[in-house]
């Protein structure tokens, strides 16, 4: 079993990925991402798979064309999952990953 | 603009496809796959994508470990999108790659 954040670690979270929304009904988080054209799209998405079977934590996922919708939760975390480091993890290497594509 | 599948053709994809449902409300077809793990569900993809994206014609799925669910239609076909002959190639090697890894 895995923990939980705690209250204090959501908060942090929140503050470091505010465009990562709270699902409905879960406790999970989501966020879209647009790239140029399919080839980016699932550049980003192989590169996050390597990470994610490496960290052994997968997220849940949903692409067409340059869209992809990512949503993260721990399987393992609570009896009905929930976030957890492993989330965090997760997140800050999907927000690097994406920025590769998106200079800013 | 891309043709629609005449009922002849439909009728063909259906006898070839049997697994291949249609989506409610929508002129497209999904199958879901299941896989041993998230290394051969993601190489399932892989193989997809490079596929889709030399065919220029890009499925919607969803993939969450194991687990791949596939959505077919044709953008380009119709006024709101509809099936077409790309689908038919598309869920041709969809069907080709998956049975590799679950040689029947």
């Amino acid at each position: 079993m895995v923990e939980k954040l705690s209250e204090k670690e959501r908060a942090e979270f929140i503050n470091e990925f505010p465009q990562w929304a709270q699902v409905e009904g879960r406790d999970a988080v989501k966020k879209s991402f647009k790239f140029a054209d399919f080839n980016e799209a699932f550049g980003f998405m192989t590169r996050v798979a390597l990470m994610a079977d490496k960290m052994d934590h997968h997220p849940e996922w949903f692409n067409v064309y340059n869209s992809v919708e990512i949503t993260l939760s721990t399987h393992d975390a609570g009896e009905d999952g929930g976030l957890s480091e492993r989330d965090v993890a997760l997140a800050a290497f999907i927000e690097k990953a994406a920025a590769l594509f998106k200079p800013e």
